[in-house]
């Protein structure tokens, strides 16, 4: 090799050239906006209608007698209520509780699915195949181990019960009042079968709509253990692709779901 | 340029190499392997011995009258137990509440500092800041904006309570009985004001040791407001450098503390 070839390829230009080549290739994860995608826990949080809410006790808050501040409470719930996750033994007899959800199936690429615009003008909508057809006209085709999450446009009426469940009503004479949307079970399996999903995730209360009385979305991911993140909140601030997403559920040994932290990465360009 | 300076920069081999060289500056964080250094919870999870402990109650485990499977519980716990964060307000009056934390905080580059050979030797051990300087005088210095994760080597004993706390008794006849390593207040403050640490976690109950009455790391830390991840699991499963660690709590409206679900990322080098 003469000196003359080497020169060009240690010019600066070609070498800062090549650094940002590298850069734009393989920009580690962690540069970008985080955005939190959790309901708080309070005693707003929407449970469902028949089951006991959120609680948070007071233990001890002030100076305590060797003269330093401290406080503490205890706190109990149901597993499913506020933003968590449906672990496949919630439907599915014999399939990983909670605690025994892979890592990798809690975090990765996320797409999201804005179905909004139908599902705003149709409290009891169903998204469909024909919905995520649509969307991977646009986007391009949702790949495999992908996390879906479905942008209903309903999480703007959290916590309103009246407008984000279709009612305030409490117990069991209230769940024939449930009207909000979700996902057609044709389009669960579609997105299991032939997608290859890992997980999934919501804006409202449940995968399956407020109307919905076998729960057939809920069954088909659960049995082809897909996890199921519900009352997901802030779509409104995420793009539909460049997401990477994390959801970590708190660990409870045998647990059928558990409160769920979940946040977005999205990149700053 | 002459064709001939162009041909090698165009050689195989030339952009093979940069490739290569690419991946190795800046490797997706995504790329290696998730160890999860939590504790799950379960009714043999360790709290204070004054306190009450994690229940998990059945709503519903079974076949249902519709004809599918179903199985849904409840849970209680006090905030501090088991895997879980300290808020600055737990003991900082005023200062950020669980759900106030900002993500950024929860997530990053640790190091791991191994202080088994002594605080195994020892349960009351103290870890010192000449502990600090020999980690570093080995590793280099700890970064601004660092996770500390202190390793006592305790965590192994989890969750036997002799082992673990020094005690199994219940009740605050229990408190002078505990026994187990943490960190000297000194060395809070060294991490604070001389490393500018984000937050810290150690494999014990708490950051203050078994004896201490005062809790003066917990103080240090909390109105500086770095967040303390405490009974953190599997440290022995980590190198001492070149982790990504992701810690997120339950997010409880105005809470002092919550369980948190702690993961690290190593890579696979």
């Amino acid at each position: 090799m003469s000196k003359k070839q080497r020169s060009f390829c240690y010019h600066p230009l070609f070498i800062l050239s090549m650094i940002i080549t590298s850069f734009v290739i393989c920009k580690p994860t962690t540069a970008g906006q985080w955005i939190d995608l959790t309901h708080d826990f309070s005693s707003e949080t929407v449970y469902w209608p028949n089951g006991d809410t959120f609680k948070k006790d007071l233990i001890y808050d002030g100076e305590t007698e060797k003269g330093y501040y401290y406080s503490a409470y205890s706190f109990s719930a149901p597993e499913h209520g506020g933003t968590h996750v449906d672990a496949p033994v919630h439907f599915a007899k014999g399939r990983r509780s909670v605690d025994q959800i892979p890592i990798d199936q809690l975090l990765g690429d996320a797409v999201i699915i804005d179905v909004s615009e139908n599902a705003l003008k149709n409290r009891d909508y169903l998204i469909i195949v024909d919905d995520l057809k649509k969307w991977e006209a646009q986007y391009g085709k949702i790949q495999e181990q992908s996390i879906v999450l479905l942008k209903t446009g309903h999480g703007k009426f959290w916590p309103d019960l009246k407008k984000y469940m279709g009612t305030d009503k409490r117990g069991n004479a209230a769940i024939p009042d449930l009207h909000f949307p979700g996902l057609h079970p044709n389009a669960a399996e579609w997105l299991v079968k032939e997608r290859r999903i890992k997980s999934i995730g919501i804006d409202t209360a449940s995968i399956d709509n407020g109307q919905s009385s076998h729960f057939g979305s809920h069954r088909i991911l659960s049995r082809n253990d897909v996890p199921i993140f519900e009352n997901v909140a802030n779509l409104d601030q995420l793009p539909a692709t460049g997401i990477f997403l994390i959801a970590l559920p708190m660990k409870i040994k045998g647990g059928s779901g558990a409160p769920l932290r979940i946040v977005a990465l999205i990149s700053d360009e």
